[in-house]
């Protein structure tokens, strides 16, 4: 049982959290920080939190748990701000989709280190933002990525692991490098990708009747450009040249279907949507 | 009420075509073609069809409405199979994805395009094929476009027409060349982008790992990437001039989100990103 757990922004993520470890009683007191007032009354009156606080120092106070839910280009000017109000063995985890780009920033901060931050990385979410879209089940069978540095105590990691696993998350630990690596092209570049379409043909002549004409696939493909700009900012800035690498080399995918398509090769156009749709049918049904 | 009605390619579109018109009596013999004995079995056993003939020819016999729901690549053939047995009177129509080059398919075929051909496209589906696949909600709600040319004799077109409302449709029509573009846009280019993400993908180093990484996004990013591979070759082929134009500029969309990235320039990056979801959100919720 956690005593004391401060998420730091109430959002999709940390309010999910929340909610997940309530559901099984994992966790005793909850303080909630945002930066909105009206945040955490929503939170308070949804019963997601105990108590609800707007300044990040006074949010950690006592907590044993503090987890940063916020963007990842914010997360070091948090630090910075709750450094001297930690108690002694309190841990701090993040919920970030990068994690060279967090754990540089909290080493920079520090000059090294500290063994009590735990990167984190829970695979999960959706196109939706906010409290409201937060529901105690959106980590229950996903992915958490903890990427511990060598600096990390093995303690203090299991702690996190376990909250983790209190949601019903499935939890591995990689090491930072293979997290972005993996990250960019499971998650990063398709962002990058649904954005681009979607500004594409928002700028087409009839944009209009496309998106009258617009079925489920399209549908479906850019779903994640709904997602949060500020976060997806960061996430694409901060995993940057990884992201750079991936997107060099879809152009270049695409280029190779240009080729087979303007050469009208409709054998190695039909095996390679054959040999895409075998390894999509293999993967996820 | 249709008196006979021959669908050409009991799969997902041809068999849900025909569960729609059953569902609201709007048919009363059905004759399903198919060049395999056992989809024809299964069509039966389900009561899809009352006959089953693998020989075009011999499935148009009498029919009053012939629908061709075959891949494009196909179209030019059959009908240079069936035009001799079609009884005078007799309503020929598909349903492809791409309209100009069925269009330039018949006009080949005859020299001029007959005013019996009615080109149209249930903008419907779903990633799966074959009759067991289709249901009779299919294309409740979705768009079905007509494409008629000079020469079609509006009292055919109108017959289609009422068709295809009776599936609960939405039907209007649209010059071939309008079709073709927003299509391009709409469902060709996403397609491209889907199967060329999931091949790259599988192709990295560590292709186990991305995929049992993947989240939700990715899964509805690519789930048209689970889409037939020959219907998808002749949709890029048909449509080879607009599809590699969209590439193109595609290609130059992701340039400029990756030239923002390389140059760490937040604010840009967000505006697209935020531009993008707006663009989304109002179109879709």
């Amino acid at each position: 049982m956690i005593k004391k757990l401060t998420v730091i922004g109430t959002g999709l993520i940390g309010g999910s959290l929340i909610r997940a470890l309530r559901d099984v009683d994992a966790v005793e007191h909850v303080t909630g920080c945002a930066r909105k007032t009206k945040t955490l009354d929503t939170a308070l009156k949804l019963g997601i939190i105990d108590s609800g606080e707007t300044n990040p120092a006074k949010a950690v106070i006592d907590a044993d748990i503090v987890v940063i839910a916020t963007p990842v280009g914010s997360i070091k000017s948090i630090l910075s701000l709750i450094s001297d109000s930690l108690k002694p063995g309190a841990i701090v985890s993040d919920v970030g989709s990068v994690k060279e780009a967090v754990v540089n920033d909290v080493i920079e901060l520090y000059g090294v280190m500290p063994d009590w931050f735990i990167p984190a990385h829970p695979v999960a979410g959706t196109e939706k933002s906010g409290i409201e879209a937060s529901f105690h089940t959106l980590f229950n069978k996903c992915q958490v990525v903890l990427t511990p540095v060598e600096e990390t105590d093995p303690n203090k990691l299991a702690v996190i692991e376990k909250m983790w696993q209190k949601t019903g998350a499935i939890v591995s630990t990689m090491t930072v490098e293979d997290h972005d690596e993996i990250l960019a092209a499971t998650s990063h570049l398709p962002h990058v990708i649904a954005y681009s379409l979607v500004n594409q043909l928002t700028n087409m002549d009839k944009s209009d009747l496309v998106f009258k004409l617009a079925a489920g696939g399209f549908k479906d493909l850019t779903r994640i450009a709904s997602s949060d700009p500020t976060m997806w900012r960061d996430i694409c800035l901060g995993n940057r040249s990884k992201i750079l690498d991936l997107i060099k080399s879809y152009k270049e995918n695409l280029s190779t279907i240009e080729s087979y398509i303007e050469n009208n090769d409709e054998d190695k156009l039909f095996s390679l949507f054959k040999s895409a749709k075998s390894s999509r049918d293999i993967n996820f049904e």
